[in-house]
């Protein structure tokens, strides 16, 4: 036996050694050695190659007292989730994470999905209501509309996404969002409350790697907020983005955050720096409430509400207390300026 | 010096490099390394290698009105934890994870533990007694029988595991189950539920090995169901068990679990699909009541009731919502027909 | 090409697999290389490399009946952080986790920090306020001194860390605790509660890695106590401190732990081996009641209030019972006696 045959004997072991690395190193031994191959092989599903739909907004109208109409769109759309850093995401309406649903408890939801990807099926798993899941939570083929109706009848702040398999892959490659459902009665703290805002918590991983969402550690964790209503800043899972466009809110404001945390692996840790939650609800359900919170724990799929009063001109931090998640991306801003305008001062980030 | 010798101490260099990867690798390597010795170096401890111990059923009976009497074996019996995959798993009678044990709040517990391994001593720490741990969670030693007595005056939903070092290979090699206390004066729910299942998670790693117990992903996170009473199901913490063999209820049932995260590592996000927990009881502690919860959070060690009403016929999926975990095999079903009875039709899974 | 060259690119091919290990690999593969090259480059930075600053006294005063004087040093002191290994820490006052700190609901708090770190800012970000954080949480300079004041409304068991980017850097190495805000009207339990003790769990990671502490797993988790009153112990997080020196009670005591997360990465579920807690309060809110658990999920900077009553004599052991921490270190005890005093028996680690 040669001296190379040798080598390359060792050689051999020692790659051995290497693909029993951590599975997270396999992918990355596989994009090694696409790159010194030059092959390139990319992991965008061949048909997405060259696709970026437009955003199509969602359309949400009232039928009837009790009634509601929902229209969404699946597509693929190029999503920065971190300053010049696009993804090619699987999405609800074009935005990562989708568009906030609002309705009111009792009612029933008209959910109608037009699925805009030519290749993949996706589909709809709302939390936030009853049903048989096979028949109304189930795929609508490429380039199909499904249509699908359930009752919307418990209060709170839900998790959606596609429930398409492999549910991992959907979510993290973008498919999520968070529907409202106002309570009947209300909160007990509405008549209170100034300003609210919609936050939700993201991770994002190796681009459409099952290994790495399954084994690794994500690359991002990212906070957007979502349009109540029109006018509101409408952010995707960015890494920054509510560091540089803060929400606003005025000196005195109470202020409510609906907070979702749609992971798809990890629990948040919640939390604003230089004040304390007077009440929160968890899961945005009336009847659980907290008082004088510093930090809410969220599972994954888990929401809240947290209501607090700034009292002071400033910026506060918005972050999961979870520090090697802020330091991946989750940091936001909630700027309080005298008139509630933007006063164009400087937002620190963590 | 020779080039062999020059590459040699490259390699050296590249294995020490090697070794230095994240500690999950150190034990992979070897692994790898026994391969190639082709000395086969397996984890299983010595005197467990050619032990299947067959499983022996728990017996508890009443003593008096509040006096119960229980009765298990430690034991090292081959559970099927993935398809076709077997592991050499100690555990309390033959089953991972162990029967549920069930008293009403108020009993005093006469617990009896025969050590059935040859080689390793084995305990029994019950999370819902009041004791003197050294005293009545101490060593039974390998082939003798150890009696404890202890009050269970808390109702709830709890852990019970081997509590002999190192701990984490006790209950990551199976020595894990739930001990329901039931509360002097019920749930305030309890007229309205129909049925009643026992849900378990737990974490499979590389067989017995601790570095991997420590620093490693969990290989499998997985369901299991335990029997409440005679004929019902009793499954092992296997990938898939609770999807081949669904839980079963009736359209209009209320249904109740009882919900414990044994771990050893990781909190749980538990979620069903297509429906929202009307009553949730941390711990299981009637007290500590929320409402209308899409998902709870369970620490390490953490249990819960958990309630819902299933409207519809259809399988409804039952989930950690940290879908890395799902991923890796945490995921059941809930079979709702007409009549309660199994109708034959196909189980979705995640 | 000669065979060296041919081995060389082999070689570079091999490093550069290597390098794709994940990220908590790339600094250990630098670690290698350091040692390797005999530069011995330490992540010490320079200026701390030969100080090792003596801890000084938290100074606590009161002012008046609502305002309250506090003052701290962030200074860098040598911790060991395991048995014979010591951390050149960044700290408050010397210690890590840092004093613990107790003031009235209500109170002011004018707060000095005496940064005696020569070369870096820091800065205090206490969770239990409300302010402007810009402003009072801002960084003091070194060698300076900077003064802040606020109000402490809320009642309860908060974080308190150095705010100074990257956070993640500071709270790792060293610079956290805990402050109890004592509610107005007290606990429901006060009247109860025998004895009461602080627990702090925090994380230690690879000397002041930010690559190992955003993407690695905790090298070491740690319990310590921190003195509530004069002749209190006082522990830094070092692995057996609460094992080494237990926490002690008689029986019969109704036992209350203060207890507090500060991570900077991990939830805690917080369990003692033995008992059950009767009472808790999450975040230490007299409002925010649980009955009967046997385990407190904490997320990152959670605190909470838990009582229970010991019954017998002996060592119950304190862990997290996510056992991959507790394994790392994060275990400790409390020594129940008929005195209350230390009777020399020997108390069992896990």
């Amino acid at each position: 036996m040669g001296k190379i045959a040798k080598f390359a004997a060792i050689m051999v072991t020692s790659v051995m050694v290497l693909s029993a690395c951590a599975k997270t190193n396999l992918s990355m031994v596989k994009d090694v050695k696409a790159e010194t191959n030059s092959s390139a092989a990319s992991k965008v599903i061949e048909p997405h190659e060259h696709l970026n739909q437009k955003p199509i907004p969602i359309k949400i109208n009232r039928l009837g007292e009790h009634e509601v109409n929902v229209e969404m769109t699946a597509q693929i759309t190029d999503i920065e989730i971190s300053k010049g850093e696009m993804y090619k995401a699987w999405t609800f309406n074009g935005e990562a994470p989708g568009p906030v649903i609002v309705v009111n408890q009792g009612d029933k939801i008209y959910f109608t999905m037009k699925n805009m990807d030519p290749s993949i099926p996706h589909s709809m798993d709302m939390h936030a209501v009853h049903t048989a899941p096979s028949k109304n939570f189930s795929n609508v083929m490429p380039d199909q509309t499904g249509s699908f109706s359930y009752p919307a009848d418990n209060p709170g702040v839900f998790m959606y996404h596609c429930g398409t398999k492999p549910v991992l892959a959907h979510i993290a490659n973008g498919m999520h969002g968070t529907i409202i459902v106002k309570p009947k009665d209300g909160y007990p703290t509405d008549s209170d409350v100034d300003r609210e805002f919609v936050i939700v918590q993201n991770e994002w991983y190796k681009y459409n790697d099952m290994d790495d969402m399954t084994n690794g550690v994500p690359k991002y964790v990212v906070f957007s907020t979502k349009a109540l209503k029109d006018g509101d800043m409408n952010t995707n899972g960015t890494v920054g983005a509510l560091v540089d466009h803060p929400l606003l809110a005025k000196v005195g404001d109470k202020v409510r955050f609906y907070v979702m945390n749609v992971g798809p692996n990890e629990v948040s840790s919640f939390h604003v720096v230089g004040t304390l939650f007077d009440d929160v609800y968890l899961d945005g359900n009336p009847a659980n409430h907290l008082e004088g919170m510093q930090t809410v724990m969220l599972p994954a799929s888990g929401g809240a509400v947290v209501e607090f009063t700034v009292t002071e001109e400033d910026s506060y931090p918005i972050v999961t207390h979870q520090f090697n998640h802020a330091t991946k991306g989750a940091v936001g801003a909630l700027k309080v300026t005298k008139d509630g305008h933007d006063d164009g001062s400087t937002v620190m980030s963590h």
